[in-house]
Formats: C-alpha cells, sequence, structure tokens
C-alpha cells in the first residue's frame, strides 16, 4: 500500500507539499502540482479517509458564475450544475457578471474566497491569459462556452460556426437568400462566431451580405424587437433572418407582428440555443439546439474531478448543436420579395 | 461624545456585548442585542470608523435564497437585489431552494456561513416558527413573499387576494361565469390566496365554482399547457381561465392554440406576475402586476439597514398589486359557450 511519504519520495517533495496538491491549496506552483499529480497516478495512490474528507470538506460548495441568471440560457445552466450538486448532497453559490470583466474577476474571486474549489465558470469578457492564471490557481475550475489555450481539458465548448451554418442552410434549402443576421450588441465570441458562420453560409453559395443586413441589440426580448424593427425600417427586401438567440427571435416576431408580416408565410426566423419558451412562441421556433444542459452536467462533473485532482489532461469536450425544424420558416414566396403591409418596407 | 463604554454601562453590559451586536454577531440574544440597540438610539451613538468598517467587512456580500432562479419570477427578483448591491459595490451570492424544506434550510444556513450578513430569503416551505428563530439570530435577514408574525417590519410582501380578485373582476365585467383556475400543484401560499381570491369573486356573484373548474400542474409552461390540456378535457363549458402565473397561461395558450380555441374571441385568459415575457406572447397577455422589482430593491435595502441596525420596527412592507389589461381578454360570446374544433371540447 503507497503511503503520502512515497509520494512525496517519489515526486521529490515534501509530505506537506502532497498534502497541499491533495487539498487544492492554492500555495503550490502549477509544476510541483502537475509533478505531484504524476506520481499519484504512476504510483496508483489514494489518499486515506481523513485526506479525503478535507479535500471534499473544501469542495462541498460549488460556485457558479454567469452573466444574467435571469436569461433562460444561463438558468437553464444553473439548474443543470445544482441537480448535479444535489445528487452529490453539495451547495451551489451563484454569482453575476452582466458581461463586464471586472465583474468575472470579482465574481470569481468572491466564490474562490467562500472556499468553493470547484468552480464552473462562463466568462467572456476577461483575456484568455487571466483565465489561465486563475485555472493555474484553482484547480477546480472549468469553463464552459470558451476554450482557453493550454486548459482544453478543463473547457467544455460548442461549436458556434457549425450551430450557424446549419440554421443558414436550412434557410438557403427553403430558396432564402437575402438573409438577415439579428446580432447581440455584447462583443462575445460567440455573436462573433454565429455571425462568422452566416457570413460563411452565404459566401458559399456567391452571397455577399451588406452591411445594413445585420441589425443588434441586447440579446433578450426587447432587444431582438427593437433590432428587428430597425431592420424593417431599411428597406431591404429580406425574406428570412437568423437571429443570434431565442429571446432575440421571440421578439423579432413580435415585431413583424406588429407590421402585419406574417411568419412563416412571409418572412422565415430561425433563433439559437433552443430555449424551454421557443417551443410555446407561435409560430412555434425553428432553432439551433444548444446542449447546455447536458454541457453544464458535463462541466460540473469535471469541477469535482478537477478539484480532487482527477482529472485527463488530454480530453477535449466540444459539443456539436443540432438543428430543431418547428414552424418559423417556409419557403420563399416566387412573387416578389415581403412587402410590409404598413409604411415601413422589409 | 457618546463612547461604546457610555453604551455598555447605560445597556448594563459589557463593551464586549456591545460590540456584537453592533457587529450583527450570532452571539448575543435578541433580548440583549434590542436592549442595546434601544440604548444606542436612545444616547445617539454613533459607531466609530473601525467599528464601522468591522460591519462593513462583515455584510459587502449579500445573500439571497430562491426557488428556481431559472424561473423568470426570481430571476427578476435576483437580478434587483443585484442592481443595489452593484450600486454599494456589494457581492450577491444566490442559492436556490427547490420548494423544499430542507434546502430552505441548508440554502440560509450555508449563506450565513457564508458570512452574508444581509439575507434576502424567498421561502415558502418553512414553518414560520423555524423562520422566527432564524431571523432573531441573523439580524439582517429579511423575506419576500412572505410575512412571518413579530417579524413584519422585515418581510416585503404582497396582497395576493387582491391581486386574483382584480383578475376575476376583469373577467366577470366581461360577462365570464364559468371562471377556471389554473393553479400551482405547489402548495405555498401564494396558490392558496390566489385561489381564494378566484373563489370569493365567484361567490360574491353567487357562482359556486365545481372542484373540476381547478386543474394543477408545475408553475412553468409545460406544467400550464398540461393542466389546460387536462381542463380541455373535462368539458366544462368554460368561457375563462384564470392562472396562477404568467408561465402556466403561456403554456394554456399554446394548448388552446392546439385544439383550434381562440384567445380571446373563444376563451379569456388572465395570468399573474407580469414577467418579460408576458408582453410578447400572442396575444399579449392580459395580467396581475406583482411588483417584484421594487419589493426585491425594497428588501435588499432593508436588509442591509437592518443588519447595520438601522431599520424602524413599526414598519410593515405590504405591496398591492395593479391589473395590467392587454389583449388576452374579450366579451364572452352570447351565443353558446366555446365548443372546441376537436374532439376535446371545452
Amino acid at each position: 500500500m503507497m503511503t503520502i511519504r512515497d509520494v512525496a519520495r517519489e515526486a521529490g517533495v515534501s509530505v506537506a507539499t502532497v498534502s497541499r496538491v491533495l487539498n487544492n491549496s492554492a500555495l503550490v506552483t502549477a509544476d510541483t502540482r502537475a509533478r505531484v499529480m504524476k506520481t499519484i497516478q504512476r504510483l496508483d495512490y489514494r489518499p486515506d479517509a481523513n485526506a479525503q474528507a478535507l479535500a471534499n470538506r473544501f469542495s462541498d460548495t460549488i460556485g457558479v458564475v454567469v452573466m444574467d441568471v435571469s436569461d433562460p440560457f444561463f438558468g437553464a445552466l444553473v439548474k443543470a450544475v445544482d441537480t448535479v450538486a444535489q445528487s452529490l448532497q453539495k451547495q451551489v453559490l451563484i454569482v453575476n457578471s452582466w458581461h463586464r470583466a471586472d465583474k468575472e474577476r470579482h465574481a470569481i474571486e468572491v466564490l474562490i474566497r467562500q472556499r468553493c474549489h470547484a468552480l464552473i465558470v462562463h466568462a467572456k469578457a476577461l483575456c484568455d491569459g487571466e483565465l489561465a492564471d486563475l485555472m493555474q490557481q484553482v484547480p477546480g475550475m472549468v469553463l464552459v462556452n470558451r476554450v482557453v489555450p493550454g486548459f482544453a481539458h478543463r473547457c467544455v465548448s460548442l461549436d458556434n460556426v457549425s450551430g450557424a451554418l446549419m440554421a443558414m442552410r436550412l434557410l438557403l434549402q427553403h430558396g432564402h437568400q437575402r438573409i438577415a443576421y439579428l446580432g447581440s450588441i455584447h462583443p462575445i465570441e460567440d455573436n462573433v462566431q454565429r455571425r462568422a458562420g452566416w457570413y460563411q453560409a452565404l459566401s458559399e453559395q456567391g452571397i455577399t451580405p451588406a452591411d445594413g443586413w445585420c441589425a443588434e441589440g441586447e440579446p433578450d426580448l426587447q432587444g431582438g424587437e427593437q433590432a428587428m424593427v430597425e431592420l424593417l425600417g431599411r428597406n431591404l427586401q429580406l425574406t428570412a433572418v437568423f437571429a443570434y438567440n431565442d429571446s432575440m427571435a421571440a421578439g423579432a416576431l413580435a415585431a413583424l407582428k406588429d407590421n402585419g408580416i406574417a411568419v412563416p408565410q412571409q418572412l422565415s426566423l430561425v433563433g439559437f440555443d433552443d430555449i424551454p419558451f421557443a417551443r410555446y412562441t407561435d409560430p412555434q421556433l425553428s432553432t439551433v439546439r444548444y446542449p447546455i444542459v447536458s454541457m453544464a452536467k458535463l462541466a460540473s462533473e469535471l469541477a469535482l474531478k478537477a478539484a480532487a485532482g482527477q482529472i485527463n489532461i488530454h480530453d477535449h469536450h466540444c459539443f456539436m448543436p443540432t438543428l430543431v425544424r418547428r414552424h418559423s420558416v417556409a419557403a420563399r414566396q416566387t412573387v416578389a420579395a415581403v412587402t410590409n403591409t404598413t409604411d415601413s418596407p422589409l
């Protein structure tokens, strides 16, 4: 039976250092941690019950950082983490970061201070370097919806470009060519990637969208409504819209209804995420399913494993979205492009 | 200039005890705390900057307990608390309690352990006695949407019965008599009170609703959809529905649409809460506005004041809802009651 002393001797460190690694102390350099973990794996050492209990004590609370829990997407993420936590009798602490770098930094620091050694973080404003530093300090920190170089094994991400291509190809297959993009006003990666997919799909068909084919808003109902109203005012003969997310698509639906434009008969619409509400719009939204529940579940499990030093550093965790065909897409009308029945032609 | 020694002498306690009261320590009995606070007020004693800083250190994090952040109502509550916290450079920690007494107890304990001396709690499963004990231990704990006897000054509540009466009178004024109630499956006070308002309004008109006029579901989109389907199957010649909340009402809308029943032409529908989404259903939902943002804002301010021992114990904080008339209510058809166009007559 291997003991902690064997590990220390083999790794060329003190017993206290091995203990620190096992307890996820921040007082160990990344190099030392890696060397000790490698030795532990090689010797197949299992810490005794006391050390285990200590490690558990430190990680009985899981921290979650999201932009805004009142956004249905983040609500679903938090709920999935909480489900995993409940099954393990662990508690979840949630902090909002409001799309801001200083808030993201502070939220992570607060949770570290609160002794959350398993952290699930959705951070888009902080740079890779700062996140890498934090992930080095906190072994149980896992990112959702982002990949930081060097930490891919602790990042759970989605292929946003492929998702956007799926949405766009659905619209193109239905004969649409003049397809707008309703984007988020926040300059986050997801928006950049979804917009890139939109552009690529059009380019593949030899279509070069004008700048006017994009409108931006807050990524919520009201933001989508306002952006759609702006788009309507530009008179661009668009026949379809791909929206950054379902909330914006639902807001756009309201604007289209107000302007007497029937979806999908006069204009087709595709969202992104497949939040629960997407099944309850009229018409039901065709959308790209973001498997956030599976991803958040995996992130929780990874964070707990990583906090306990039991993670495979060679794993990657990139999810692929799927297309959900409901009732907001139809074939492009063969006659003239949509004409608005009010005084704001599309 | 009064000192902490003057307060201690006047109150007949040690200086350490006065300090504990000022720092909101749990190691002071309620009687002692009350005596010290009274003395502080009488002598107009103001703690010095050091004591103040210490008190601030303890309350730089605000804890929030809600049932489920992914519910738009709780999302709005949390967002409002966070707005107050941000304006004061404080951090918010959020915990879900999932409609369960053990989770509510545990969530509150976790936040106390995390040194949140200002706590905003939405608890419906714990009994008054247990909440009173906790409120006695934690001076900065404030309840939202509940009144615990003896702690009314630290409870922010809504008059649910009046809200239900408003919704029902709107329907009655439009000629409806056979009005169903779509309730929550969780046996919480709000549901009991809204149902009581529904019953009272009908009784005032000499109408005694049959048991079959009530259907229950989870208080979300899917729960509302399922409960509405159940109601449709009972063939009750109902012409209107009052729903426990907007999510259920939106779910009911989907069920009605699937069954070819036009809202409001064939059936009128009123929700409760006025979540952002209520403006984006088709038709837009008439509903009872729950001023959760104002209430959560007040609760946050009260919790911070209470944590600092600066609360008026004679205040009460009961809010009144308001009626929001949108497009889901119309006059009852004078001809026959609604007949479903499919094989499940209403």
